[in-house]
């Protein structure tokens, strides 16, 4: 038995999986986001500053998958949101079975929003379906406008993209046009939302299409 | 046949193949790091100035690893150093048999220093010997002072960390010595080299090291 073919059956298990977690999202009406980057794109500072946002007009958990420690649940938990910790020790993604796991851990009663914050890696993730309504990619200005070509997979399976840490678009070599040019060449239909989290600049446009989204749309 | 025993098969012939890397190097008297880092940490930016800074005094090569493109490649090769491109159609680390093959297709007459730059990726690359003298792993303050204990693994694999983008400290959430000793409390022994791309800063440190080192120290 090859590894190709190992791996097709996992992925078909994990598929299975996920369509599970997703009914469960459908009959409840959760709106289920999973957020992916590479480490330190802003994943966990993009959910602060979403909560802030949103000021608690949509009752939303929070399940946070890392390689290691329980630091972002712990920055997420000082919100008052509902957060379940996944920790992979060493895995490179979550799976959906890990998901489904966590989902058994949290009230979901009057949940409308759910972020599952993916392990920071801009590539293993990308393969893998949780049951969610769509996958939300962040970049950082920092890592270079030249990533949505070096990295398309995850860009093409995102519906989409946050462009992160915009603030620092002066101290760093990112042409702002080619990272947007670059990543609409590789998934056109990606809805692109450019954001700083240290000014807020671009954070009440993503949380007003929050708001109005609705598992109808999905 | 599990998964964990077709993966553990998979890492035996690995370091078998990485074996045979290690002895192609050692005959040669080639030193070969394993760069690795989250994506846009600057590892190809690394190698631009580090060409820069050793002004031809070493012959080098590189072996670029990259889930899709050859833009590291096109960069790198302007500086007139051998550069032999590993697309991994969206393998998200390299493995010792795709360093093998390139190997094949470099001419490592007079070679003393070989990059080989792997795929951007702070979890993978960990696992996977290439038969290279060490793993350098370079971290950017932009991603934030949690990053060894949250990746602690690449950390623990590695014998040197460059702290990467220092002059962006005044302008991002990164306190430099909680980096620090965050990286040494994974790592005790690693030896830390602190620069930017940018200003140049740290670079001539890292020549000096890259000078000094022969194979006799690995």
């Amino acid at each position: 038995m090859s590894v190709i073919t190992i791996e097709r059956k996992v992925l078909e298990k994990n598929d299975q999986i996920a369509d599970r977690n997703r009914r469960v999202f459908a009959e409840r009406g959760i709106f289920a986001l999973n957020l992916v980057s590479s480490p330190g794109s802003g994943k966990t500072s993009i959910l602060e500053k979403t909560f802030q946002g949103l000021r608690g007009e949509m009752k939303t958990a929070v399940i946070e998958g890392d390689v290691q420690t329980d630091l972002d649940a712990q920055r997420v938990t000082q919100y008052g949101v509902p957060v379940v910790q996944i920790v992979t020790l060493g895995g490179c993604h979550l799976e959906a079975n890990l998901v489904q796991d966590a989902l058994a851990k949290l009230d979901l009663t009057g949940i409308e929003l759910l972020f599952i914050e993916n392990v920071g890696n801009l590539v293993c993730p990308s393969n893998y379906d949780l049951g969610e309504a769509m996958k939300v990619v962040v970049l950082s200005t920092t890592e270079g406008d030249d990533k949505p070509l070096k990295y398309p997979a995850m860009i093409r399976n995102s519906r989409i993209l946050l462009i992160n840490k915009i603030d620092l678009i002066p101290y760093v070599s990112c042409d702002l046009n080619a990272l947007r040019n670059n990543a609409l060449q590789v998934n056109p239909d990606l809805k692109i939302f450019e954001i700083s989290c240290v000014t807020g600049e671009g954070i009440s446009d993503w949380c007003d299409w929050l708001r109005k989204k609705d598992c109808s749309e999905q």
